[in-house]
């Protein structure tokens, strides 16, 4: 029996099962990232795995789906950033704000990894974090060796940063980010870096 | 039946199977970090669960077998640090080097955080570590403020570092080691930091 979508009940039906598989996996992703297998999120919700792929049909899309609202969010912020006019305190805030979201989610940096570069507003963002870096090297306060590679660097170590204790992942994550955007700063760029790595975490 | 060790062939046996799983288990715990369950560990090695058991009564024992190679380098590590007349260089060598071991082995660093403590070593070699930073800040190369779970840290972030390349991995964990290392110098203690998490990889 297939969900006929002019049916009131069965529509709500879809809908409240497509709210239940989000709220799951948000859950799942959150806890134990983004590894969790489309089986473990059909059992948590309570659904059957052709259910689950009805509404969602790969993986990409669920997560898509899962943190639509924290890409978003890395929008607006990238945005607010851009907004500031003291060119290092927006570079400084774009750091640190996204930092804490992933130090409160850990599906979150993965997410952005696998499902972010597919979506159009992520081309957008990136254009404008590109322009958040050159502003910030142009008022002679971010180091001129700096990467945009170097802003993937630093989600993957922040994710990295995990403690039994989700108030002590945060408090040791502000550490780190704090460390390394002293670092960041033109008036520390004392000795050569290493060459970054050919990678990509946003789409570059 | 069980193993009789006074005979030589089922001695043999015994050990053939133990070196297996050693090997079986570096290599998975390696790719996949230590979170590979012991049933996968037994199936890869071709033994039982009964005789993984027996060779290996906890997961924690497997683990300190399977990098007591790497714990005993770690060890020296500290030492030829301790032994660098300049303190700098010395704190530098030891960070660099265990985030070179770490980056090349993803087990690595949470072996350290499960296994290592329990070592009597371990706590020889703390002492070292803890030594080798209150020389450099005694020397006044190394930023007051440094906590010796910041270690921990660099360890935890390290370990976020992992792209689809082994090559890449190693890059970009040089570039974050060099990133955070430029941050600990004195010189360069500008801005006051966000205190350390209460936590501890390294036994504290």
């Amino acid at each position: 029996m297939s969900a006929d979508p002019s049916h009131p009940a069965l529509r709500r039906d879809a809908r409240l099962n497509r709210e239940r598989i989000v709220e799951v996996a948000h859950d799942l992703f959150a806890r134990r990232g983004l590894d969790v297998p489309m089986a473990a999120v059909a059992r948590h919700a309570g659904v059957g795995m052709a259910t689950l792929y009805r509404r969602f049909p790969t993986k990409e899309a669920l997560v898509g789906e899962v943190f639509s609202h924290q890409f978003d969010t890395c929008v607006s912020v990238v945005d607010d950033a851009l907004a500031d006019p003291d060119p290092w305190r927006g570079f400084v805030t774009l750091v640190e704000k996204v930092g804490e979201m992933q130090a409160c989610d850990r599906g979150f940096s993965a997410a952005v990894a696998t499902a972010f570069p597919a979506d159009v507003a992520a081309e957008r963002a990136l254009g404008r974090v590109t322009e958040l870096i050159d502003r910030a090297k142009a008022a002679g306060e971010l180091r001129a060796d700096f990467a945009v590679t170097d802003l993937a660097l630093v989600l993957m170590a922040n994710d990295g940063v995990t403690t039994d204790s989700p108030a002590a992942t945060r408090t040791a994550s502000r550490r780190l980010v704090a460390y390394l955007l002293n670092s960041f700063r033109a008036e520390h760029a004392g000795v050569p870096l290493p060459p970054p790595a050919p990678m990509s975490v946003l789409p570059v």
